[in-house]
């Protein structure tokens, strides 16, 4: 059954969430089509074990290589591996999605949030050991705007995510845009 | 016409891209079709029409403040007013898609980089005058992560943009995470 999540992800690559067809992916995958419909009973659900395979691969990930800067680009690396195929673009678009894939959408964004919660947390206190995190500064903030920098990347700019551009982010992250001294808060 | 803009992007909202129906557009407008067709003789043409009049609206709000921390908040806020709706939500979704509209999402991206790029390197200049903007940084990472950190709350964690919120993004965009001190290389 593992090739139907894979073709089921491939056809959220060509066709989207709405022209998925669950007979074809069925076929394609060389099994009955009753015997999808057995174990994943909506399209929904289908879709949903899909993602949470791709999602569970990647939010394992958080290295501990001694540096927040090592941790970071760890971090981020899958990330952009996946949004460099278009399969990977087409999982984000399906997550994106409003409509009627919001329970889905739902679904596979707080499986991803929950399995990422604790490495990440791992990652910050460890930085937090070693004076590499500001105090007062919100994780989930800084997640949020390196995955999102990756994403308009890819999405939008169409521009290449490589190493030397993920290692500029990086730095961003860490150290700002501002020239003038940082007011420590803590 | 104008309605038929609007109503392009209201359809673009409910049905997506790939359910989008001029007939219906030009109906809800109580336009002729033939009218529609003679202005913009494709599909395509019409949702890039529609997304440059959003787009533009967008683009020319790069104020001055006096500080590069407003001038961020002042980019900002259009975005996150534009994402905090179902519309600009279908918008940004439209232009990140990948196969038949990739022509309309590469003129609506290309449209508005071009109108932004002037303003914010204005902007960038103003900062850089200031002693406000570290050399080396690059001004199209930092809107990207700016924009970016913007979508993955609306898109992925559907959570609220408040200003409050833009705000600690923008402070993490001025002094990075690192609590140690930045090594400045300029």
């Amino acid at each position: 059954m593992e090739a139907v999540l894979t073709r089921t992800l491939e056809e959220l690559a060509t066709s989207g969430l709405e022209g998925l067809s669950v007979e074809r992916i069925a076929r394609s995958a060389k099994v009955n089509k009753t015997s999808v419909y057995r174990r994943w009973p909506t399209r929904e659900a289908l879709v949903a074990a899909a993602l949470e395979g791709v999602l569970e691969g990647m939010a394992a990930q958080v290295p501990d290589t001694g540096s927040l800067e090592g941790d970071l680009l760890g971090l981020l690396e899958p990330v952009a591996a996946l949004l460099g195929q278009p399969l990977g673009r087409a999982v984000l678009r399906a997550a994106m999605a409003e409509s009627s894939a919001s329970s889905v959408a739902a679904l596979a964004a707080r499986k991803l949030e929950d399995q990422a919660r604790s490495p990440v947390r791992a990652m910050i206190a460890r930085a937090k050991a070693r004076g590499e995190w500001r105090v007062g500064v919100n994780g989930q903030l800084v997640l949020g705007a390196l995955v999102g920098a990756v994403i308009h990347r890819a999405m939008l700019e169409h521009a290449p995510l490589s190493k030397r551009w993920l290692r500029s982010l990086v730095d961003f992250s860490l150290h700002g845009v501002s020239a003038s001294r940082r007011r420590l808060k803590n």
